[in-house]
């Protein structure tokens, strides 16, 4: 196993930072690193927004649901899917609006767009992983997007996806089990054996509540099925159809 | 710039093969490497099919659009958006089908999903990349899905992303200059001076023109803005949201 597997391997989040900036060379490592990611057809449908400005960052720590560490890292970039620059290409050859419409609205071009922007975000991350930084994803940032989008002065068909916190890690946490490799990966089909795939799960729940337990002291136990289920019993931003509506996103 | 940065900032996809298979070692290792990618609310929203049976792989290459590096290569993989599984942990939770269906129908869980998948599968990349293996994305996987998920029995609510390339060099590609950094990177905020974004976007123009000129002795000038004009123009897998609505992902 190389070193950047093993690196790999070694990942968690951290939420804690060191009262120490990126440097500019360090940001744009990590921009470089994620636009060198592959993209779709070279759309390159995303912009990344680097948050310096204090007042900002606390309002976007407010927005995430009061996450501290959204204010205070090393630095602090907002993945966003971006088709208005396509759009704006487009015009700039003369396309009419109504002739791009189609595929602007389209719910293909919405996953294109995510997806392409996820890729960049996790080269960004590596990027930063591989100069001993930490990183925490926040996901958070999609509670109320659109006081994000006020706030970061987003146009249309642009999507704030998730923030990411860099810095020096000040704690580092433990890396956490994933799913037993056998249920995520199946050769040649789906694993349609039902019985299997509930008998992986429940072995998988028992290593989550071990390592719950040893981390608290017995106070907390959650198997993974459990944290899943509440997940689900609470449906969150139910707004999401209609925000991306309004950004004339209508996934059509 | 460390050796991971320089890595990352020297990818290209790659198209054609050496005939030789990745080992099981290698293959673990790359999923492993995807599983450690950070996941939304640990709920690790995805599954990876690997396709060693060569029919398959053949079917496959046909229906991305008869691309030959879906059959000829050391192994493909499919990543496949999984919100069955977590449908599944529900239930085992005694958690009632309508309880959870708000959650699992709403366009923020299919977000969720998708975004999940890909930074797991960009970690796939790095790892084989780091093994000085070359890889090439298939979104023309999308382009049949109805016929894909049958291929590979996929599940409702499971939905096969794209498919990922992998094996060992046979020749290699260039590299592909990306967008302006300033293009792409923006501070406190979304740029929104048009005619700024519009001189960046000229000057890439220029840039692109010059690559594709100077590698195919001037028969191809295309500029970027040239090239998206056209894609918007052809609006493609305009199926997408009846599929998913198919598989019981209705984006509410």
């Amino acid at each position: 196993m190389n070193d950047t597997i093993k690196m790999l391997l070694n990942h968690r989040s951290i939420r804690s930072y060191k009262d120490e900036s990126l440097t500019d060379e360090q940001i744009h490592h990590i921009v470089q690193s994620a636009q060198s990611a592959a993209t779709s057809s070279y759309v390159q449908a995303y912009t990344i927004i680097g948050v310096k400005d204090a007042s900002k960052k606390e309002k976007l720590a407010e927005l995430a649901g009061n996450q501290a560490y959204v204010a205070k890292n090393g630095h602090f970039f907002v993945f966003c899917l971006d088709l208005h620059r396509l759009e704006l290409a487009a015009e700039l050859e003369g396309a009419a609006a109504e002739q791009i419409e189609q595929a602007l609205n389209s719910t293909e071009m919405f996953m294109i767009g995510v997806i392409d922007t996820a890729l960049a975000a996790q080269n960004a991350v590596i990027a930063a992983e591989s100069m001993g930084l930490g990183i925490c994803y926040i996901g958070g940032l999609r509670n109320q997007l659109d006081e994000v989008s006020k706030l970061l002065q987003t146009p249309n068909r642009v999507v704030p996806l998730f923030g990411l916190s860099v810095g020096y890690p000040a704690n580092l946490s433990d890396t956490k089990p994933r799913l037993p490799l056998a249920n995520v990966y199946h050769e040649d089909g789906y694993n349609q054996d039902q019985s299997e795939l509930v008998d992986q799960l429940q072995a998988y729940d028992q290593v989550i509540s071990s390592y719950y337990s040893e981390r608290t002291g017995g106070a907390r136990k959650d198997r993974w099925s459990e944290a899943m289920a509440k997940l689900l019993q609470n449906p969150k931003r139910l707004y999401m159809k209609r925000f991306l509506n309004d950004k004339n996103i209508p996934l059509e």
